[in-house]
C-alpha cells in the first residue's frame, strides 16, 4: 500500500481528463489523505451522487474550485455569474460535509478578467469587490470561505484581474477572514518581490485559505495556462515559499495543482504517484508539521 | 512630406531586422525627429560610422538599448557583463552627442534573469543592486542615466528579476536620479494594481528616463516575447497611463517599441509609418504638450 504526505491533496485540475471516480481512485491508489474537487467533474456525476462517492472515499475534500468569473457590468451575464456562484458555494459546503474529518469548506474564486471590449482593469477590479459584497453573506450562512486567488499577471487581461497577494488581501480585508481568504499559490506569486511580506501579512489577518504547489519552468508553453510542472521540474524556491507559508502557523492541506498537456495525458494514477514523489522531494522537506 | 508627432520616437526593436541605415530611413520617411538605437546594429556599422550616421540624420536619440544582465555571481562572466556595461554606456554618451538637440543620454537596462541552475530570486535581485553600485560612477562620468525597465513578471525567470515600477524605484533609490532612473513601458506595467500611485512616485523622486508603449493583447504569441502590439490593438488603456506619466511633468520623447513577428516581417517604412498612425490615435490625444 502506497501512502503520500498526510498533507498533500491532488487538486482534480491536474488529472484533468478524470472522472470524479477515476480521479478518486488514482488519489487512493498513491496513497493520499485528500483532494480538490472541480465543479465540471461533479457536476458530470451530479452532486448527489458526488457527495457519496467522496464520502465513501474517506478523504478529505481540501478546495473546492472554481467560482469566480464576475467582472463583467451589471445585467443579465453577471446575474447568471452570481447565480452560478451561489451554486458552487453550495457545492462546497456540501462536498466538504461529505467529505472526512479536516475536510475544508474553500471556494477558491479566479475572478475574471477584463470583460469583452473593456480596457478599465480598475473598473474591472471595483467589480470584484462588488461580487465579493453581493456572495460574502451567502457564503457566511453556507460556511464557505471565498479563497481569492491571485492569477500570475500575464492571465491579468483574460482571466483575473487580481494578479497579486497584496492585492487579494485589500478585496479580502472589509470580510470577516472566516468567509473571505486567499490562494497562495506558488506558480502565482513566486516572482512578487512582496510575495514574504504579503504572506506573512496574509497569516497575520488569517486569511490564507489554501497553499497550492506547483513549478515554473521556461519556455512557456505556446498555450500559456498549460505552463505548470511538477514541483522541482522548475526554478521556484519551494523551501523558502513554504517555510514563509508555515511560518504563519497555516496547518491544512496542500494541492498539487498543474495544468499540463503531457501531464494531462499521462495515466492518471501515475500521475498522482508522480506527483507525491515530487511533493516529497521539493515541499515536504519544508514542512513544520 | 509625411510628419509624426513631435515627440514620438521608433525605438528601433521595432524593426529589428533593418540595419542602422534602413532604420534612420523609414523613420525619416515617416516623418519622425527621433530614433531609440539598439546596440547590434550599432555596432554592426562600428560606433564612429553610427555616430556619423545619427548626425547627418538629424534625429534625436531618445534612448539606447540595452545593458543588463547582470545576475551571474561573481566570476569572468559577471566582470565581462559589467565591461560590456561600461562599452554600452559610452556607446549611449556618443549617439546622444552625435544626436540633434533634446537627444537623450539613456541606457535602458534589462537587468537578468535567474542565473542558470539557480532559484534565488532574491540573490538575483541584489546582484542587481550590487551591478548598479559598480555602473553608477560610471555612468555619472559619461553623463549617462541608466533606466532600470521593469519588465513583465511572465519575464522574472529567464529576463528580468525586476518586475515592477515599485522594486526598480527601490533599487534606483540609494542613486542621484540623473543617474540611475526607470524606463516606464506600458506593455511591462499596466496590469500591475500599483501603476498609478508608482507611476506618481516616479515623478515626484525624478526617476522616469523614458515611456515606452506597445500593446497588450491575448492570446500571446506561443513565444512570449513577441506579443507586443502596435498601441490601440489590444487592452491596455493608453489614456490614463499616458495623463498618468505627464501628469509628473514627463516632457521627454515617447518610444514605441514591438516585439512581434508579423511587424518584424513587415517591410520597415511602413511599419514607421503604421506605428506614427496608431500613436497619433492612442496616444497623441493623451499628451499635455
Amino acid at each position: 500500500m502506497m501512502t503520500a504526505h498526510p498533507r498533500l491533496s491532488l487538486n482534480q485540475a491536474t488529472v484533468k481528463h478524470a472522472s470524479l471516480e477515476e480521479a478518486i481512485e488514482a488519489v487512493q491508489s498513491a496513497g493520499y489523505q485528500a483532494i480538490g474537487t472541480w465543479r465540471e467533474p461533479v457536476q458530470a456525476v451530479g452532486l448527489a451522487r458526488a457527495e457519496a462517492m467522496i464520502s465513501a472515499s474517506g478523504l478529505r475534500v481540501s478546495t473546492h474550485c472554481r467560482g469566480g468569473f464576475f467582472t463583467v457590468p451589471e445585467g443579465p451575464e453577471r446575474r447568471a455569474s452570481i447565480e452560478d456562484n451561489r451554486r458552487a458555494i453550495d457545492e462546497t459546503a456540501r462536498l466538504a460535509a461529505a467529505g472526512a474529518e479536516g475536510s475544508q469548506a474553500i471556494l477558491v474564486l479566479v475572478v475574471g478578467g477584463l470583460p469583452e471590449g473593456s480596457r478599465d482593469v480598475r473598473e474591472a477590479r471595483i467589480r470584484v469587490a462588488d461580487a465579493l459584497d453581493e456572495l460574502a453573506p451567502y457564503a457566511r450562512q453556507a460556511g464557505v470561505t471565498l479563497a481569492i486567488e491571485p492569477l500570475h499577471p500575464m492571465y491579468c487581461s483574460d482571466r483575473a484581474v487580481v494578479s497579486t497577494l497584496g492585492q487579494a488581501l485589500d478585496l479580502a480585508a472589509p470580510f470577516d477572514p472566516a468567509v473571505v481568504g486567499v490562494t497562495v499559490d506558488t506558480f502565482h506569486v513566486w516572482w512578487d518581490p512582496q510575495v514574504y511580506e504579503q504572506i506573512e501579512r496574509a497569516g497575520k489577518e488569517g486569511r490564507i485559505a489554501t497553499y497550492q504547489v506547483c513549478d515554473w519552468a521556461t519556455p512557456l508553453a505556446a498555450d500559456v495556462l498549460l505552463s505548470r510542472h511538477y514541483p522541482g521540474d522548475g526554478v521556484i524556491d519551494f523551501a523558502s515559499l513554504t517555510r514563509a507559508v508555515e511560518a504563519t502557523g497555516y496547518a491544512g492541506d496542500i494541492e498539487v495543482e498543474i495544468f499540463n498537456a503531457d501531464v494531462w495525458s499521462t495515466p492518471h494514477p501515475q500521475v498522482a504517484s508522480r506527483t507525491a514523489d515530487a511533493f516529497a522531494l521539493a515541499v515536504a522537506p519544508h514542512l513544520a508539521r
